[in-house]
């Protein structure tokens, strides 16, 4: 099986299993381990940011960023379809208690026109005051432009709003765009990143921000139970990650950007790459039955759509397995149109 | 100044007010008060429910049929613009802590497609569990067609959720169609009808349901701090309005059609009445300085878009003062377009 | 019947019914009420505050006062028997989500050895912070002494905690103590008091405090769909209470005392008179017997413990009252220790 | 620095390091990390329950049992030192909303009578409505005895409430009595134990009951963001501990012993052991000076009360390093009484 399903099912190499097994740990709850200290200045650092929280999920990371942020009752703005709104269980409802107002444009964030318009009225005793807006970059795989994210975030202060960045995959971006992870974050008052998905450590992602709301979630990380002890384990794995893994996020790129066209001349299916990801369109109501096929001819992948199925390339797939994966899913397409 | 801005400012009238002077209370904490229980009473049996719960307001209504219907982290499904999502305050998470999920129609509820798109994948580990559907009715002084509302509470009953409508004027929705209310309320599991808007009470709403979720919603009520003492002296008040201002809506619905008939003659204006409401459609972004020049001319009203204006018939309005009305909102017009 | 369970029973009277009737009202949620105003002003200026806040329970204006003033996961100091803790269904939890510290002192306020013990190591990551703490006065009719309160006062404040004062029957503590209700709610940062309980209005309370807390209240008791529309009707009532109903308050202490001098001289039972509240204790674990016994001889009241029984004055028992009171309670004593 | 401040700070061995190193994973969000599975497998037989969940940290295990067991605003009980109530940043109020419930007993569990009076009238009303008793086994260093676990299981069975056992040094409690953990986990729905405690493991706790709660646990871990991706990696550290360091428990309790002997014969402190704990009384008023000067000699410890020092032994400890302790100890203690 060639499991393009996500880059979060990638598994530690060998080099970052030892880097783990040698690692030098301390009571991190006691604020002594001393790997887990690096891995957060590191982090902080290339984020250009003050300070860096290291928590066991990319989920938590983003929910502690908006219980940093936001009192009871506070709008978050969002994607409809980000991990935030869609993929987190209700959490911004159950954690912070935020009422979420969900944009949808299909580019990723709010175009200038929307954000005027929820910010009208924001004072009314009826509404609920606007606190932050969450943009996710890349977002399916789509970078937000520079110039966009600066927009909304310079609307966001204008208005008193905070702006967070659910940057899961901001190293794709910082790859894709040419430019060092601190401009890729630049704008953001929080940006949470992962160490588990592309850069392929097996546990973690951090929230870099100011030192004053690092502060409010480091604290809130214990209320949720994210505090871990001798965490210099894991924290080893995320570290080796953050040195050697993310300058080839370049060749998950040039694969996907393979595979896209080589999928796009296959009849009946269109298919375009956006960093590792590449998005199939299959004929109307056929990405449930078609990744099936896919998947029994050993492809993993996941449907997203009724027309449209997500292959992601990562660390485990080499350009012998890309080759293989091709070769598989027209042979599968083929079944699938018979 | 003939106040058009909401049936909500509607004061008690003379009989009203002697009824509620001359109320027999108890203490309703200790279920002791036989007003408030006669009304609770009539209440459920008009919207053929099993039992009703008096409440200070239609937010609290709203907010206890959520608590008492959802868990927390669970799925409510409402429309964008529906009191319960743009005009609560972010309640539903601060109280139930459930998720919103909004839907957009136009008409003020969801269609088929949306339906069955969202209840897709519901039982991901990364979804919040869907619970709730809510409609409001009268939606901005629409009518939600019975067919329709049955069509969503089938829907909701297939997958597991419950219905609850916003009845905050279903007494006008009851009488557009010419149905008693219990059939304006089929369908629903919970309904929640105000008696402060075009019945005219000073104060109160009630939630009507099942006997279950009312003792429910009835120790929430408690929660809230909605438990009043010698509640009957408000509860007089609605009662009167319930046996003596239901007929006569039928009036408001009359001057809010004549109403938009005489706005709609006048050049760069449209009207359309629905129920007891008038929305005018001004020229473009034009919505906020001619409800201003209404205002000044002597008609109170609220912009509701950029090209929005929404004017409210109700019991302080006669056949004179609503010739008064039209008059000076020709005047005012025609100041505004110069 | 003489209803002695407690002083929240008492019915309106003829003059506060008129009262009532001719009310002057308009749309309070808009702040269009003049009669609330009123009632607010008046409220907050004997009770030396910038603001008051008019509410329909006591009940919502203790948790308004902890909601605006203290943050999820804060710690709040209050009786473990107090109202706040016991009688409110868990709402801190709920709503403010505050973490309750317990106190158990008989007196109703912490000594400052526990204040101590409680303030030290509260920054502690692995610690709620302490954030407010609560008195309640009266405390089962027990008035707290002004130094006491003083104490504590300065104490929160030298620990950066407020100080909120659950006063329902707050008014009486002024009474004994011969001060004005300022003088009585001195050092409290807010301070909630009732109409309903011995003042006899119907419905309502109130919460006084800063402008700036009050505000906060404000928009939280929307919130929690506390705003009500045409309040002025019964915000008239609370008015009436608080000009005609203050000072009579003396001759409920008069009649405690009177009622507790009779009840003690009877055989096997002793009596404490406490503000308005008569505590009579029983022989061990009757007090649930004797309480029915009392009740089947016609006066009404309450089992507070395995060996204490509650009776409660206020404006509905005049001294002919009182006198049937006793003899009745002696003959059901006489046939309860048979 | 011999560090007995905590069992916590213990850190991997080399063959545990080795363990982790060549661990089996997978993606534990998708159910199919195999080393996690086993680790869950093997916690659940080994504490007689259908079920049991893999956890970042003790913290979120128990919060994981509350949520799970209760709804918003219900009552849970526990001792008012407990981890639970003390050392948990109130989360109890945050993440399930229960209103905690203190009891005081020093022998760490609450005694038949206060539970009857607390479950007395826990229908009305006003009240919370109890759901959960929490005990905590050892407590500090205190063995529950079983008998009393049993009667306190059945009474809260009998009255519809859950038993949730924060069991992080259950393993202890297990070895003191020469009972296999089942045995000492009996009458509870659910129970916490820690991997990284008295066990060495870096990282984790679990989380076992009926298989049903589990799996609400489990759904509620994701929405904390507890649920980690190749978990496998410190799942293979704790299962290590499982096979390897249960045993030994018996090593630190017999040194706990010896090293109390010897502190008791000191002039001017008293010293008691219980499990792998140490406590140690001192003059009044003096554990925080004391406690500096164990330390500034070499030896680190926590005061725990004005009087009172806490040791504790575990594996990090052998017998040459206890006489160390023992000698700088008298040597510090000498000093301090100067």
């Amino acid at each position: 099986m060639i499991d393009l399903r996500s880059d979060t099912i990638t598994r530690p190499t060998a080099r970052m299993r030892r880097a783990m097994a040698e690692a030098e740990v301390g009571d991190d709850v006691f604020g002594e381990d001393p790997t887990v200290r690096r891995l957060e200045e590191e982090t902080a650092r290339l984020l250009g940011k003050e300070a860096a929280l290291y928590v066991p999920s990319g989920h938590m990371s983003n929910q502690l960023a908006i219980y940093a942020q936001v009192n009871s009752g506070d709008e978050i703005w969002a994607h409809r379809s980000s991990h935030i709104l869609a993929n987190e269980q209700g959490a911004t409802s159950v954690l912070a208690r935020a009422l979420p107002r969900a944009y949808d444009d299909p580019r990723g964030y709010p175009d200038h026109d929307l954000l005027e318009q929820w910010a009208a009225g924001s004072n009314d005793v009826h509404r609920a005051r606007p606190r932050l807006i969450c943009l996710e970059n890349t977002f399916t795989g789509r970078v937000v432009p520079l110039t966009e994210q600066q927009r909304v975030a310079d609307f966001a202060h204008a208005l008193g709003m905070s702006l967070h960045i659910d940057g899961a995959r901001l190293w794709n971006a910082s790859v894709e765009l040419g430019v060092p992870p601190s401009e890729a974050a630049s704008g953001a008052d929080t940006v949470s990143v992962c160490f588990s998905k592309g850069l392929g450590a097996p546990v973690g992602s951090a929230l870099a921000g100011s030192a004053e709301t690092v502060d409010r979630a480091r604290r809130a990380r214990k209320l949720l139970g994210g505090g871990m002890r001798q965490a210099g384990i894991i924290a080893a794995g995320a570290l080796h990650a953050l040195h050697h893994h993310r300058d080839r996020l370049a060749e998950d790129h040039r694969r996907a950007a393979e595979l896209a066209v080589a999928l796009d001349a296959l009849p009946g299916m269109s298919a375009l790459a956006r960093t590792n990801m590449v998005v199939v369109t299959t004929p109307p109501d056929e990405a449930a039955r078609w990744a099936r096929a896919f998947t029994e001819h050993g492809v993993g992948c996941v449907p997203i759509g009724p027309d449209l199925i997500r292959l992601v390339l990562h660390l485990e797939v080499d350009d012998a397995m890309l080759d293989q994966a091709i070769k598989r899913i027209a042979e599968a397409a083929a079944a699938a149109r018979r």
